[in-house]
C-alpha cells in the first residue's frame, strides 16, 4: 500500500464534526481533543503497532509491549497532555505464556512509570498486532497542536535523532551486530511526557517524531501555513549512530521516525527558559532552525548553503486517519 | 485459540486499577468507566471485529462498517451511556476505492443515527480488521452494570434473539439461499442505545448478548453473586427463525451472540413501567425469568421441568480482555 493509498482512505474518514458534538479537534493532529465539562479537556490517541511493520520480526516480547503503548504516550506526550487510562486490542497468533509475562511486563512497567491504567480491550486471534487507545487530561486551551508555529519561533528538537532507524539499517545488514545502545533506543523510546508537560503555555506548535523530522516539521509548517530554515549541520545525531555511518547518520536523523523525540516551535522570548524546561524535563534540547513566512521547508549547511537530501521521509505503511 | 487460552491472556492484563487513577470500573465488564469531573463520566467501549471470526467471509463492506461501530455502541447501550466520540484503527488488505466508500456509508449512517463523531483513529495495511473505540458519557453513578442484580429481580431480554445465529447457519450450510430478514439481523444488528438510556435508575443489571443468552446471563449472576431460574418457552424467537429450523431456533437463541440484543434485571416493582420503556425505546421487551439465591443458571420448560441444552455459549474467538 502506497502513500497515495492511504491518502484515499484518509479522505473517506475525514469530515466535519457535527455541531455540538464536543470536538475540539478531530482527526488530523496526533491526537483528538474533546470537551468533557469542567476545566480539563480530553486527549486521545489511537495508534497501532504490527509485527514486521512498526517492530522487525523477533523484537523481544518485552520491547513490544514497552513500544506499543510509548507511540501512544508519545502522542499524549505532542499534544502537552497527561496520561490517565489505555484500552488494548491485541492480535495473538497463540497464547505463549512466557511471551505474554515478558510482553506484559514491558507494558506495565512504562504503565507504571507514567501513571496510566489499563482499562479494557480485547483480545483476537491473528497475526500480531497492538492497538491502543490513550486518553489524557489537559488544561482546557493548553493542548500543544501542529497548528500554531508562528514566524520568528525557534525550531527545537529532544534528544537525538535517527538511533532507532540506524538500528533499523543495522538489522537488515547484520542482526547479530547491531550497537546496543541503537538498539535500545528502536525498542525502548522514551515517550517525551514530562517535555510535553512544561511547554504547555510556552511552544506555539509540537509533533512528536514518528516519520522523520523533515516530515513531521513539514506537517507542522502546513497545518501552521508558514515556512522553515532547517540548519542541518545543528541536528543532534548520537555518538553511536555517527560512529556506524557518520555519513548516513544526518539523513537518517533527517528521515527515521521511531525514535518518537519531539519537535516544536517558540518564541525567540523563551530562548533562556528552553535550558531549564530541558533540565526539568530531563533530555536534551537542541535549536535546528526557524519559522519563516515563505512556505516550504529550507534546508541549508553550516555555510548557509540550501542542500537538499533527496527524497524525505519514510512511509512505514501506518499514518493516522 | 481456545476459551482457555483466552482465559490466560486474560489473567496477564487484570491488574487492581491503582489509586488516584480516576478509574471507576476497569477491565471485565461491557466497558470501562472513569471519572473526568463534573456531574459525568466516561464510558469506554474497545471491540475488534475481523473477517472470517466476527462477520463471514464475503459479507458487504457496508455491513462491515455498520457492524464494527454497532458492536461498540451495543456496549455504551449495555452500560446505559449517551454515545459520543469513537477512534478506528482499520487493517486493510488494499484500498479499493468502491468498498471503502460502502463501509463509509455503513459506517457513518449508524454513527449519525447515534450522534456520535469519528475524531482520529490509524490506518495499517494488513488482513480485514476494524478496532474501534467508543467513548459515552454517563450521569455519576448512573452507569448499568453486570454486578447489580439481586434476588426477587425479574430477567428481561430485548428484541429476538438467535436470529443471526440462524443466518450465519444458513450461510454456512448454503449461502445462495439465506432469509433475508435473518441476513438483515446478522449484517445490520441495532444496538439498543435508547433503551439503555431509559434503564438508568431501574436496571439493577445489564449486559450486551454477544456470546449468547446462557453465557451472558451467566456473567450477571457471576458478577453479581446470584442465581436465575430461565423460562425456555418464553424465549422470544422469531418467526422467521422458528419457521427456518423451529428445533434448533430455541438452541440459536440461548447460544447465538451477533444480535446483540440486551439482558437486565429489574425489580418486581418496575413490571408496569417496563411496557413504557418498551414503547419508547422501540423494542419489544420480553421476561424470560428471574434471579434467585442459589447460585448458577437453571433451565425449565412450560412444565417447570429442568432441562439442559447441553454445552452452551459459544466462542467466537473473542472476548474482553
Amino acid at each position: 500500500m502506497s502513500v497515495n493509498e492511504f491518502e484515499i482512505i484518509r479522505r473517506y474518514f475525514t469530515r466535519p464534526a457535527a455541531i455540538d458534538s464536543g470536538v475540539v479537534l478531530g482527526v488530523g493532529d496526533d491526537a483528538a481533543i474533546v470537551r468533557i465539562g469542567g476545566d480539563q479537556e480530553l486527549v486521545i490517541a489511537a495508534d497501532v503497532v504490527n509485527e514486521g511493520i512498526h517492530f522487525p520480526v523477533n523484537t523481544s516480547a518485552q520491547a513490544v509491549g514497552h513500544k506499543a503503548l510509548a507511540v501512544n504516550l508519545s502522542d499524549l506526550a505532542a499534544m502537552g497532555a497527561d496520561p490517565a487510562w489505555f484500552t488494548m486490542t491485541i492480535s495473538l497468533p497463540q497464547a505463549d505464556e512466557q511471551w505474554l509475562g515478558q510482553f506484559a511486563s514491558g507494558l506495565f512497567n512504562l504503565a507504571d512509570q507514567f501513571g496510566i491504567s489499563l482499562i479494557g480491550g480485547d483480545t483476537v486471534r491473528g497475526p500480531l498486532s497492538i492497538a491502543i487507545n490513550a486518553l489524557g487530561r489537559v488544561p482546557v486551551g493548553a493542548a500543544l497542536r501542529r497548528s500554531g508555529a508562528v514566524v520568528g519561533d525557534q525550531i527545537f528538537v529532544s534528544g537525538t535523532l535517527g538511533d532507532a532507524a540506524c538500528a533499523l539499517q543495522q538489522i537488515h545488514h547484520d542482526p547479530d551486530n547491531v550497537d546496543p545502545a541503537l538498539r535500545q533506543r528502536l525498542d525502548f523510546p522514551t515517550p517525551r511526557v514530562e517535555l510535553g508537560r512544561r511547554l504547555r503555555g510556552m511552544a506555539n506548535a509540537c509533533i512528536d517524531i514518528s516519520d522523520g523530522l523533515a516530515a513531521d516539521l513539514s506537517h507542522i509548517l502546513d497545518a501552521s501555513r508558514v515556512g522553515a530554515v532547517l540548519h542541518i549541520d545543528r541536528i543532534p545525531v548520537s555518538a553511536e549512530a555517527a560512529s556506524a555511518d557518520a555519513r548516513a547518520s544526518l539523513i537518517l536523523a533527517m528521515t527515521g521516525g521511531d525514535d518518537y523525540e519531539l519537535c516544536f516551535t517558540v518564541p525567540p522570548v523563551y530562548a533562556e527558559t528552553i535550558n531549564q524546561v530541558s533540565k526539568e524535563a530531563g533530555v536534551s534540547l537542541t535549536c535546528v532552525g526557524e519559522i519563516v513566512a515563505e512556505p516550504g521547508l529550507i534546508m541549508v549547511d553550516s555555510d548557509n548553503q540550501r542542500v537538499s537530501l533527496g527524497h524525505l521521509g519514510h512511509d512505514h505503511f501506518a499514518q493516522g486517519i
